[in-house]
């Protein structure tokens, strides 16, 4: 029966990193896509044929437009489309609880204008349980039988920015149903677009995936962490030893400390599970100490300039120090939870004269809970040499390593870019 | 200099899960192989042509002993030896101290006989310095200056028992060297015989790669049953979403829970980190959290019987429990370890009447800590159904799952082999 459903017309709700790439995927095999966002330079900027994201180029946004994409902040329009997916943000709160209201305020605003044939499909990464007790409910609300009237489904994004090797197309996308009939209709939407679909036996079951990729990734990273600092006080470079543990063909895979965690995901999803996991008296203690682990690494990297300049007599106070890279990660010119920034915060309050240096990032963004007045420093033999010390936090490939590490007069490498020198720190 | 030495007579110290297959492999590239050994029992058995090992056939050590194999227990002919290669084992004491006896014994033995020209390699894991601070001492004892007159290098063992994919010779080797000069002959010897040899910049780096090899498998497997607790709670399985996990082509491995963990390197091994970064006044809280939860797995087994049980009105005391496998891991019948032991204790402890059925164990062995009076009960569909609860914790191949499902009155499933049933646990 629900085999035999085809979605047409697809709503996708939300047009960020997750929306966009799925509009154009879903555009390109024919559908009609209506993208819906709060946000109305978004949505004109799209409507313009323009890309809001800097690794999408404009000429796809415009192919997908003249291909009969549209996008509107008019959330009544939900009733036209097939299939409504939903993309929005699900991050935390201060108290480091899940902050569901992006989903909810979704829901209220598209509830009236839900109908029968519909499909709804959640995509935003989220607790176990979600998709059955927040969003069925608007379902039974509009007296609309889930599995008949209409199919309710969570289907977690995997989007990885700046993955050469993996497109929306490629990565298999796990799709979990309310009823079975849910889960035959979810596999049809994707099917269509993506070329492995992966059923599991429930929403619940599908927002566990999501959520123990993300742990994982954490806790791998949140080891390492540690084992840096122990590697360290050993006097060993852990960056050439887990190089050399990725020698074995199985059983070991590779990750790498840094000076803390950043991005979208990492830092926060795992969090979902530790508020889940209290309802049923569990404690989730691998999540909790790698999310210490890992927010204490920024301060772990200012303690390391502060010992290096004590060696030379001087206090970080006043220091001269220029941090390199400030996006979250290699190459990508998102800011988001980046550690560089507390690692800049922990500087300045220590009373340091901070500065950086980012190719993607010519000016120090507005962000909501960090400011900075600071624009990017050109890098020369001259302007790096007239820092008291240079830490290197994100190692876009467009530095000039070889010129840093000649002209630097105390540098601090939390990335081994430098590991074939055996030191974390180098001194001219 | 050092890259011109050949060492055509190799000592292998230990031959049990590591010097044998090591004996094996350096014998076939025409080198002579002597073996030495404490234990007069396997060397009577190597030298008759036999071999000591289930998965090592006895024709393979026929036809080294043909090529020029020799077992002894006289450690006087050390000094015939161009290399001595140290395969002996480390566990740990009843306080979870490193127990370098085995290591201390070999040298104690063997320095009387140490020459000039010689190498010196130790395989046995153990935690960063042991080479510098253990081994080197008895060469500076004996007159020899190390990098000049003898060689010491520390390259870890990384045999897997068991795995079809590769041997001792494809498995690339980690090498490290006291000093240069030592670390060049160390790659010339083990360049003579193995495929891929990776060299590192010192012994105390070699060793801590071979920690954190297993470090990582402790704390990947210590989260997983974490994730067990949290999915039971849930009503999810476990099984199911690592396998949808694994379905991203990057960034997730897969690993899953268990009864705990067995065998003789990941119980122990990343304990020798631990008690070394205390000189260094660190705690390696990843490492003692995994060692924890992973300890306390074959008792939420049992906890999972006993409200199985209680459910039906049952006691587990005066119950007839099976437990299914009682090695350590998959078609092995190394009993090192084995969570199943620890289970089958706790059931006992209970007041269970335990019985326990394995294809490779025909009956219980002696084991230093454990004691069981048993041999493996045959299963068949009578058999089976006389238990009032059967667990599997060792999914052997060997087994006929559709049957002990058929047939048991209650199955408690430890290893996910019903997992497409959904449920860890069913009844008759």
């Amino acid at each position: 029966m629900a085999g035999s459903v085809t979605f047409d017309r697809v709503g996708i709700i939300g047009l960020g990193y997750v929306g966009i790439p799925l509009s154009l995927r879903i555009s390109e095999v024919g559908k009609t896509v209506l993208g819906f966002d709060i946000d109305p330079g978004r949505v004109a900027e799209l409507n313009a044929g323009k890309s809001a994201i800097k690794h999408i180029p404009d000429a796809e946004i415009a192919a997908m437009r003249a291909a009969g994409f549209e996008a509107t902040t008019d959330f009544s329009r939900a009733g036209e489309c097939d299939a409504l997916v939903i993309c929005v943000p699900t991050p935390l709160n201060k108290f480091r609880e899940p902050d569901l209201s992006f989903i909810v305020a979704t829901m209220d605003t598209i509830a009236p204008y839900l109908r029968k044939g519909q499909m709804i499909s959640l995509e935003s990464t989220t607790w176990p349980g979600t998709t059955d007790e927040v969003l069925k409910p608007y379902l039974d609300a509009a007296g609309l039988t889930v599995g008949e009237d209409v199919f309710l489904v969570y289907s977690p994004e995997r989007e990885d920015p700046g993955n050469a090797h993996f497109t929306t197309r490629t990565i298999p996308k796990v799709v979990g149903g309310h009823t079975p009939a849910c889960l035959a209709a979810g596999v049809a939407l994707y099917e269509a677009f993506i070329d492995r679909v992966v059923p599991v036996s429930s929403t619940r079951l599908a927002e566990l995936v999501k959520l123990l990729e993300n742990i994982q990734r954490s806790v791998n990273i949140g080891l390492m962490n540690e084992m840096k600092v122990v590697a360290d006080a050993m006097g060993l470079n852990l960056f050439e030893a887990v190089d050399a543990a990725a020698t074995k063909p199985f059983g070991f895979t590779p990750y790498y400390p840094g000076p803390g965690i950043g991005g979208h995901c990492i830092p926060i999803d795992p969090f979902y599970l530790t508020w889940k996991a209290r309802e049923y008296g569990l404690h989730t203690r691998f999540i909790e100490l790698a999310g210490e682990i890992n927010a204490g690494m920024p301060q772990y990297v200012v303690d390391k300039i502060v010992r290096a300049l004590n060696e030379e007599g001087k206090s970080l106070k006043g220091a001269k120090v220029l941090a390199l890279g400030i996006a979250y990660k290699r190459d990508v010119d998102d800011m988001r939870e980046s550690p560089s920034v507390f690692v800049m915060e922990h500087l300045r309050d220590w009373g340091a004269e901070v500065a950086y240096s980012d190719p993607n990032v010519p000016v120090f963004p507005k962000m909501r809970q960090h400011k900075f007045d600071l624009a990017s420093v050109d890098l020369t033999p001259e302007s790096v040499a007239s820092y008291d010390a240079v830490v290197l936090l994100t190692d876009h490939s467009g530095f000039d390593y070889d010129m840093i590490r000649q002209h630097a007069r105390l540098l601090v490498d939390t990335r081994g870019k430098y590991r074939e020198d055996g030191a974390n720190l180098r001194r001219a």
